[in-house]
């Protein structure tokens, strides 16, 4: 796949730099690597991100991959650097990079503001990956003052790194992330930090649940202050209703009523099974667009192989798949993720040609 | 490997019963199945966890794995029904378990109450896998009138299906899950249950911290609530103190004083980076035993068959597959996850075959 985004500059090798540094260089793009850190624009370089920049470069598209507090500064320098360019960054706040650029008295119309919602809870151009960008969400953040054709490279951008492309306000943005992944940050910090204090023999009884929801806590503070101050009102608009929440759940709990405590557990527990429903496809448990089939398969080689070439035969496109496979069971499970339309006919070709489907 | 465990009788069939019944069966146990839902057991007998129950059955261990609310009574019933036969339960809380044991009058010299740290937030039998306890903490209470023969027998009924047994008190246990699981539970609901009034734009740029923290959000609310009202002091203490940290957190950004807002965020992060360090062995990813290798593949049909089929050529046995695929992206991503040792080989072969290796 070759794309016509040209030159692309990219400042910072940090963990989202060094990945877009990987996806492009992988399309044929050139790439070139700055920042203030040599160390990581060596490393980024070895790993096949770029190449170093040099006078001559003229980019096309400066992608901007600096923590959020400097993120602002580093954009209206470069647009000044490169006046011909599009400016784009990738800060997990958006609203206070645009203020600070009009103050800046940026050329707005050069500038579009990005989001990839790709990360990790380990930074820097170590664990930069390739693939980091593929399936997930890019919002992008036009005004009125940016040039259509500034927007289109910025999408093209994201589109070329096989992210999905969003176009949403900066404010609007910022307020959703500030649901969807600054309280949860803060919310996965204070349950983490409750295990501080506690004995290693209660640690150790520690299952997945606990691993799951304090994975995000091992992030990087300096980098979540940076982002929690930029977004600080919206914030603690989402932490004080969560608070409220939390505070019934402990009242009813020490109500010293049975029925009062079991009334308001089973309402913060059901509905939180209503939450989780609408987080949108891939990656969680629940797949609500998507109809599940599973079929059992026996565990010999070429069974999985010999099912995925009949579901194609059959002609039914698969949206996802997840093989569960015990090492000591004598059957594998297959979920397979059709949409709904296509449920039906799959269940009765599959039942036809002799497969067992569960449930 | 064979072991001296003699018949095992399992009562109830869902997640955890099914799972035991799958991984006795496959070392050779003779193992019968009981349930107050038929068709839970037709499920499991087929897909290989045990016989059906029969007259004639002489249990020398009997494995009650029924909602928490429920296993006190049929404990009591199996001691009585099966006079020489040790019993234990799987609940997971311990101490009221015990308490109600008591006060029914059962035999406590032939009970051990136990509580294998593993599970999903699927139940079930169609759930039940084989490999769930390996690797995972089984959680033994003997009391001071507990035979030391039935505690034994229960520790090589852990050891036999690959868990790693932990002696602790019913009261200590229920202060411990209290902190590593029946919090993390309703924080996870808590957090999930924000999203019930969000837009669908909003909640689209949700990321992998949002599904992780959330996934436990999904569990069960009735299996849930028994557990919660089981423990709820223990769970009230632990949510109590959790509440006053948020509330720290809330009050210091609302007072409007930007170095006190950063203080305590800070705190907060890092507070949350020392306690998640404190959890032992694995972060995040669930599967660390085997070696994951992330394979990009065309958006076409017959791909990813053509992948496995290749895999299987290779030969090179799939401990699990996942597939990741976004519909709006050009780029499948196929996670393959095999043993170590057979890492190297299997990247080199499908390289050599012309496949893309991401990362």
């Amino acid at each position: 796949m070759t794309t016509n985004l040209g030159t692309v500059r990219i400042v910072g090798a940090g963990l989202l730099g060094t990945s877009l540094g990987l996806a492009l260089s992988k399309l044929g793009v050139d790439v070139v690597l700055t920042s203030h850190s040599q160390k990581s624009i060596d490393l980024a370089i070895e790993y096949g991100a770029g190449r170093a920049a040099a006078e001559s470069d003229n980019p096309n598209l400066v992608v901007v991959c600096v923590p959020p507090a400097k993120t602002a500064q580093i954009v209206a320098a470069e647009l000044v650097a490169f006046p011909s360019a599009v400016v784009t960054d990738v800060a997990s706040v958006k609203n206070s990079v645009l203020e600070d650029l009009a103050e800046l008295g940026a050329d707005l119309s050069r500038y579009v503001g990005s989001h990839p919602m790709a990360g990790r809870e380990r930074g820097g151009a170590i664990a930069g990956r390739a693939d980091l960008f593929v399936g997930r969400p890019w919002v992008i953040c036009s005004t009125s003052k940016t040039t259509p054709e500034a927007t289109k490279l910025v999408e093209s951008l994201a589109q070329a790194v096989g992210a999905a492309t969003v176009a949403v306000e900066a404010s609007e943005h910022d307020r959703a992330v500030a649901l969807v992944s600054h309280v949860p940050q803060l919310v996965s910090s204070l349950l983490a930090a409750r295990l501080v204090a506690a004995r290693p023999s209660d640690i150790a009884l520690a299952g997945q649940g606990l691993r799951d929801t304090t994975r995000i806590a091992a992030s990087d503070p300096n980098l979540w202050l940076q982002i929690l101050e930029a977004n600080s009102s919206e914030v603690l608009a989402v932490l004080k209703a969560f608070e409220v929440d939390l505070h019934s759940l402990v009242a009813a709990i020490e109500s010293g009523s049975a029925q009062t405590a079991s009334a308001q557990i089973v309402k913060v527990l059901e509905t939180g099974n209503l939450g989780v429903e609408r987080i949108p496809g891939k990656h969680g448990t629940k797949h609500t667009e998507y109809s599940q089939i599973v079929v059992m398969i026996d565990d010999k080689p070429g069974e999985l192989a010999r099912l995925l070439t009949e579901v194609g035969q059959i002609g039914v496109n698969l949206e996802e798949l997840k093989l569960e496979h015990s090492p000591s069971a004598q059957i594998g499970l297959v979920e397979l993720y059709v949409v709904p339309e296509a449920e039906q006919k799959l269940i009765d070709d599959l039942v036809a040609r002799g497969w067992r489907i569960a449930g």
